[in-house]
């Protein structure tokens, strides 16, 4: 069952409508078995849905199985992937690998069970079991169908010495430790070791990245959360020299925060998952410092005219999570720091 | 009149609700004449209304004078600020500085004509004369009044070469340029010379950043414009080594025009103020390279996603629109470029 032509490693040829866009952009996908010769085809197990998708949908819904059920089946029906019209957003999947296109660069072979990193909101997907045995009630939902992976798609093989529900959480997040290391790395050479901040360094991607700035070369790690609860687990874990409270909304809050820590910092990691948190991290950076912005809620308008409004000669990144090697990155982050798999192990539900 | 206590920098002494927020996210600020020590009193000639608020209150007033001047002495009487509630945007001022507090970092004297180079949302306001001059069909805003600027507010001194509004509307866009010679510097010095591509070459921003690209030292400048009529204009100016025509909102098509001209780019400016151009500027740069986000329409989640799901290893900027020294530089590239003062005296009403 392989395609003519020689198709588009963006997946392109798999657009419908409207035409042209990136299949990320596009309404709908075509989402049929038959393989281009450079994709893969996935049976799928399990899909992840992002958070924001999960909270809109259980609101729109009512959050009951039935009509959580049909409501997933039914963008997927429509648009061939499943993204939610309202978010925009889709998640990630678990499968076994089905199909391997002759021409297909992801080093894939039939039988490998894996975890995709590029979101479900551009893969090609079709469900077959109408997600019978989901619940309703967990982001997770275990899932019989296939979805296509093109050639610029990425996707890890899940290891076998760590649990999949750690894997993949630690997989859904695994772009932040990376570029924080690239970037802290980057710093070091440049001068001496930074000091690096991260506003939300008890959760998921703020843990790993504050683990990545200490093998990076950090000259010490300030790790800023919101309550004392917070701050009993990342000091019981280890991750951070420093251990701060403030509410990462209060610029002054945190630029204060970060100062009697050893601050301001040269490196700033943005963790936190709500918005107007991007003054914060403005002021808590020296001039000549990075801000790397991961945290999904940063607005663009705000980081770029509050730096202005601040005269704050800083670069300000946005969080690309693709960086090369940033799977095996994190999973090694995360078997080698005690720490860090305690966090993430406190944060997952099924861990 | 000098107001006690020692205040802040950033302005944190004016805002009187919410409290501990920065002056640009406050709703109301205290803007009465009374200087602390750091700050300085402007008698204000010229509101500058940024593009988007001006059509938003256009739009919601009906456009006639008496009610446009009415809503804008609404807004700055009940804020302190002229920060439309709706676009959350303000604008610029001109204006002649009247008291300079002791302290002043600024460098600026009594008598010396300014441009604000802080966004009005954050500037303290009050207007005297009910803005009896403006008669509503004009962004630039004849103002009697007073304003104030903090310790690390900018300000530049107009120059006597220029015309007034040729200054005003470089001064609007002098960020873009500094911070495109600073990349495009940073990737000359770590390899050979870059290849720079510019959407939206032939509008303010983007032909200051051409020019600065050029002058910085890249090996060839690549203007992508939409229209015949822009490519004839941008042709002429002589900027861009290469000019291309293509939707920069077609993903594919902005990387295919790139290609043809020598691409992909080290480096990506992106001055095209519609949504949708983060996958363009994506495809359109090599791995390893740079995009650089100035619009205000970008959006931060399209930015990051976007990369990921075409695996592309590449570092994305938001447009800090402050870099030391980016008033004179601006104000020297047009002095230099014929092109470009071409380009802005086509673009600017009253040039």
């Amino acid at each position: 069952m392989t395609g003519s032509g020689p198709g588009s490693p963006l997946g392109l040829h798999r657009v419908l409508d409207p035409a042209g866009v990136l299949p990320q952009a596009a309404w709908r996908l075509d989402a049929s078995p038959a393989l281009w010769p450079d994709e893969v085809l996935v049976r799928v197990e399990r899909l992840n849905l992002d958070a924001a998708s999960f909270r809109q949908l259980r609101e729109a819904t009512g959050g009951g199985a039935p009509a959580m059920r049909a409501e997933v089946c039914r963008i997927v029906a429509e648009r061939g992937k499943m993204q939610n019209p309202v978010t925009g957003s889709g998640g990630m999947l678990t499968g076994v690998v089905a199909e391997v296109g002759p021409d297909s660069p992801l080093g894939l072979a039939p039988g490998d069970r894996i975890a995709t990193l590029v979101s479900l909101s551009l893969t090609p997907l079709v469900i077959t079991d109408g997600l019978a045995r989901w619940d309703g009630r967990s982001e997770q939902v275990p899932c019989d169908g296939h979805a296509i992976l093109f050639g610029r798609s990425i996707a890890a093989v899940l290891p076998g010495d760590l649990p999949v529900p750690l894997s993949l959480a630690v997989l859904d997040v695994c772009g932040a430790p990376a570029l924080t290391a690239r970037v802290v790395r980057q710093a070091a050479t440049g001068g001496a070791p930074p000091v690096v901040a991260i506003l939300g360094a008890a959760g998921k991607s703020g843990s790993l990245s504050a683990a990545a700035a200490r093998e990076a070369g950090a000259r010490s790690v300030i790790g800023l959360v919101p309550t004392r609860a917070e701050a009993d687990l990342l000091t019981a874990s280890g991750l951070a020299d420093q251990v701060v409270i403030a509410d990462a909304r209060d610029p002054a809050a945190v630029a204060e925060a970060v100062r009697s820590a050893g601050g301001p910092a040269q490196v700033t990691v943005v963790c936190v998952d709500v918005p107007g948190c991007e003054g914060g991290a403005v002021l808590a950076t020296a001039d000549g410092g990075t801000v790397i912005f991961f945290s999904m809620a940063t607005s663009f308008s705000a980081a770029a005219l509050g730096a202005e409004g601040v005269a704050a000669d800083i670069t300000m990144l946005i969080g690309n999570r693709y960086v090369p090697g940033h799977a095996a990155f994190a999973l090694d982050l995360v078997r080698a720091e005690p720490g860090a798999r305690q966090i993430f192990e406190s944060r997952t539900v099924e861990g």
